[in-house]
């Protein structure tokens, strides 16, 4: 077999390390350098990947899911499978019709937390009117895995004039957060850590479909969507930004922050920009469409605290703008700052 | 959340045991009994999914592949990961078109061997024209991983005029089978347990999708196929003959094993029935197909030893019937023989 050079050297990363999966610059390097090149003709753009059938565009997205531990406050590895799964193909646009589920569990695991856990995928996939079409089971021996890792593959439909993607980005175009940030990080590295916050701050995993269906309903086109899990807000606008060729100015006042939250992430040193949600979209909409969409998203549940966090700018640098107007450049962190929270 | 009361009693099978992916009865009782009721409304009857889009069926699969040792003779994790699939969409008729790749790597894996493990996956899809469109990436600490686990989801398009499907099986009917049996259970068992067969036995993974396509091509109609993989041909056998509801007689001395294979299974207390394949197909074809079927097999590389085993008859036990004439009940381990083969 010919297998042409790795883009990635060698003798420099030997082995793959944890920061590999951060969602930062590290893990940036590793897909572009080396998993895409291995495995793909054409990059994906998207977390999805958009595929002509027939007349319509089939999209089909795939995600493992790793996080410790298995239940946290607000959630579950079974509740997150089915939400980032299903978040994947609103965030393209797409309406989804069905479900695979793939599980690895470990020898040992109780069989009654793995019917719960299941039973929560389910009820996420269920609210979404979306079934489970076909799966896999495989037991790793003890010491092997983590109890559970679950692997879901969501396919869907592009309704016809939709069209959301980076490429669709223009300078002056309004960034919106649909709610608080923070959430997931913390509450997972909270229940992994034990760090006993009274109240527990919740993970705001939830399914992101109806808030993109009321988006479209409303007939408001967004030119982009994204749900900032691995590595938070700031990866998430700086690569869709990126690809869009253009530049973007985050005011860092505006971010929605609970205050619980944002006290744990001052006690511990983080930074909510850079922690991941689970149930929240950043949506990039024309200036003429801002007040329009925030008054859609703020009329469902999950979008009630839903913000302008900043604007599109011509090609030029990512910039945060703090309470007094002095910038800084967005810069991403090498490695990860919370390994293993989706 | 009301979750119903799992039909698997907890008290019995207080925690998942590695039988219960295996291939076996207790497999199939933890399928049956719990992760299937919570996640399905629809039991699946194949590995596969078929959907019908628009006026077209739409076949999507997923599995999560944890061989180990990662790398065989005759294959690697990479290679198996695309094979598995690709044959399970072939199995249920279809054209595969795309593959999503899922990995989750263990901190402490070479890039090296990551980079040659994926160019094997990729060079498997290259030659069956399937393109990987999506992908997620996961890296999870050292000690609780293997190196590598690799789920795949493909989706394909079963052509109008095909219907592969147990309930096509009649009384009667030849079941063939497309080369040696056993090879995969026994290389991986070897290369794990270092047991030194001189020379090494090589794993048959292989795609199955060129063979298939010759069988259609041929306008033959199988009425079913399957691919022997976990447990091998018995349980295969078992499953479809059982949800046709029909019976049938295995010729013991028809199965087709390699010498080096049937000394390896004589040493080890093995039998090849129970062993699984990776690159070969069971089909199920009317009697008055059987010539042409076997001739179009052997007429491709991966088919050149293609034999009819057995038959279908009225509903009835499963038999196997040996050398001497003798039957006994086909009766399924209630393990696994092999853990951890694909």
């Amino acid at each position: 077999m010919n297998l042409p050079a790795c883009p990635l050297p060698f003798n420099e990363y030997p082995r793959v390390v944890m920061a590999h999966g951060g969602g930062g610059r590290l893990m940036q390097q590793l897909l572009d350098r080396l998993v895409v090149p291995a495995l793909c003709q054409h990059p994906p753009t998207h977390d999805a990947a958009v595929l002509p059938v027939q007349n319509r565009r089939s999209v089909v997205t795939t995600d493992s899911f790793v996080v410790r531990p298995l239940e946290f406050p607000g959630g579950d590895i079974g509740r997150l499978a089915a939400c980032g799964t299903l978040n994947d193909l609103a965030m393209a646009g797409a309406k989804p019709t069905q479900l695979a589920v793939s599980l690895i569990i470990e020898e040992g695991l109780e069989t009654e937390t793995l019917w719960r856990l299941l039973g929560s995928l389910r009820q996420v996939a269920d609210a979404a009117g979306v079934p489970v079409v076909t799966g896999d089971t495989k037991v790793v021996d003890r010491g092997h895995g983590d109890g559970l890792y679950i692997t879901t593959t969501g396919i869907g439909w592009v309704a016809d004039g939709v069209s959301i993607h980076p490429d669709q980005i223009r300078p002056g175009d309004a960034i919106l957060v649909s709610g608080d940030l923070g959430r997931h990080g913390l509450a997972v590295l909270a229940a992994r850590e034990n760090l006993g916050f009274e109240p527990p701050i919740a993970s705001d995993c939830a399914s992101l479909v109806p808030l993109v269906a009321d988006l479209l309903d409303a007939e408001i086109q967004p030119h982009c969507l994204r749900d900032p899990t691995r590595g938070g807000v700031a990866p998430a606008i700086a690569e869709i930004i990126t690809a869009a060729g253009l530049g973007v100015e985050i005011e860092e006042g505006a971010l929605p922050v609970d205050a619980a939250v944002a006290t744990g992430c001052e006690l511990l040193g983080l930074d909510p920009l850079f922690l991941p949600c689970e149930g929240r979209l950043l949506a990039v909409v024309a200036e003429s469409d801002r007040q329009a969409a925030l008054a859609t998203l703020r009329s469902h549940p999950l979008g009630q605290n839903a913000v302008c966090i900043g604007k599109v700018t011509e090609p030029g640098p990512l910039l945060l703008r703090n309470r007094f107007g002095v910038e800084r450049p967005l810069v991403l962190p090498a490695g990860e700052l919370l390994p293993r929270i989706c």
